[in-house]
């Protein structure tokens, strides 16, 4: 293992399974792949890949198999031919899916012998093998150092932790977060572009920099979310908040612009407020949302929360 | 005009106005002013201010009037026994509000000779007089670009636009966006703390580089919400993104978090879907928020928009 010239068997050729599979063939590596539909392969074969006939062969080409298929579902349907093939060698699978879903794939693989990383790709397809793209990785450590090299190919490898489901969970919160700014995004361009400002405009000069300098006030919250005291280094208070809020609501209401993808945020600031949190800070909605017992955010919740989750 | 000398008078004492009031002080400028509770102007006095017994003697005392009181209605019912002094002088109100109670409070100044910007603070009092603080103004160019040197001392300048709306409108849209964004990050770090995740580390780490690259695309999303057309340069079509919608709600449900701040983006990609839009990126559900005949962002929606917030 780690030797340039270990072969990988990439199973499951969309975009993402082809992307992921072109970047080992990039490389110069023996690369096998397979495909439900096997006519998906024939781009890779001609950039030098092997066609397997049956995932059995396509298993027993390599130690290092990756896949990528629609959802967790068929990642089980598809392994389950390759039977005692599949002893022995390790399994990356970068299938979409749940936290407990990947606990649930890797307790499948263990029965079975096999080494399993699950994994969340934090790229598109195009983004595969670029400066851009990081990949989330979840299992045994022994065993993501053991391919480190292999899956750097790809892109950066970030270990998320030994519990199957960390990969898969950090994954969708990375999203969330994207779903978060993206919605507030697209809530501030319809209010601008309601009034005949232009949305491209005030996104280069004012949103953008505006949100960068955001960020930075992210580590601070996520202290507060940490050890779920929200009361220190408080600059706008919860209930100035819900004044800019209904500002913010009025002003849609004003333009004739639906402000629907703050509501969510409006009705939990007002609920924190009733319940006597105005001096607190904004994330303190946070202990509205559940999954702690108190915000303690200790290792101990995690525990409960990945046996929850299976 | 433009003179370092000219005296400036702050109205409204809270702690935003002390902060402006403190920035021009700083400077060595004659600064008046006048605060209802006549007690909360003290600090201010020690650094040097006049304290105006009313506030026809605060407005007599400077060609340049800053007001920055709770709301719109104080405005007006502050001013108004300034009576006739008030004419020929310049209003800048920075206090919080709507596009609409900016346009009413801008009639209400021509009314009575007075020149009127409005302006929306992009910082906290602390902030003020920073490198970081930039404030918003809308309102007759000419008188932005008459007092810009003054206003230059508060933080950077921006003029908005001449509808007296445009500062507390974008304003509030760059509220809004961050509200997005923060909505993103408290559910996104309650994720993975019920996973038993730090926060801090994952935000640090993960979080803050992930949106700060993901800000690169807001350009792109402006253009299509510009145009109206949202099928163009898609790395992620709307149906697929409706999966990954499902797959973080289930994981969310798995760790005993509720989802509710993503409710509605997933409604409303629920509902473009069912459109058949299939095929498009995700700022298409901006033309589910109204606010725009047809998506073509063209200026003479803005002019329907001004109206229907008078």
């Amino acid at each position: 293992m780690g030797d340039n010239r270990t072969p990988v068997t990439v199973i499951g050729l969309g975009d993402m399974g082809a992307a992921l599979a072109g970047a080992f063939l990039a490389q110069g590596r023996q690369v096998t792949v397979w495909n439900r539909t096997a006519v998906k392969a024939d781009g890779l074969v001609a950039r030098g890949a092997v066609r397997a006939e049956t995932v059995g062969d396509a298993v027993s080409a390599s130690p290092l198999v990756i896949v990528c298929v629609l959802d967790y579902g068929v990642v089980e349907q598809v392994l389950t031919p390759a039977g005692g093939a599949l002893a022995g060698r390790t399994v990356v699978n970068l299938t979409n899916g749940t936290p407990g879903q990947a606990r649930g794939t890797a307790v499948w693989a263990a029965e079975r012998g096999v080494g399993y990383l699950d994994g969340g790709i934090m790229a598109v397809p195009p983004g595969i093998g670029t400066a851009e793209a990081f990949l989330l990785y979840s299992g045994p450590r022994d065993v993501f150092d053991a391919w480190r090299e292999e899956l750097a190919v790809l892109g950066r490898p970030e270990y998320a932790g030994a519990d199957p489901g960390a990969a898969a969970l950090q994954d969708l919160a990375l999203l969330t977060g994207m779903y978060g700014m993206i919605s507030g995004v697209v809530q501030a361009l319809t209010l601008v572009r309601s009034a005949g400002i232009g949305p491209v405009d005030f996104a280069t000069t004012k949103l953008v920099p505006w949100l960068s300098a955001m960020t930075a006030a992210v580590p601070h919250y996520a202290g507060q979310i940490e050890c779920g005291d929200y009361t220190k280094g408080v600059v706008s208070n919860l209930a100035m908040q819900a004044a800019g809020l209904e500002n913010i609501v009025r002003a849609h209401e004003e333009q004739g612009v639906s402000a629907e993808l703050l509501a969510p945020v409006r009705a939990l600031v007002a609920r924190r407020l009733a319940e006597g949190h105005g001096a607190e800070d904004f994330p303190g909605v946070a202990e509205l949302l559940g999954g702690s017992g108190s915000g303690s955010g200790s290792g101990g919740e995690g525990g409960s929360g990945v046996a929850a989750g299976r």
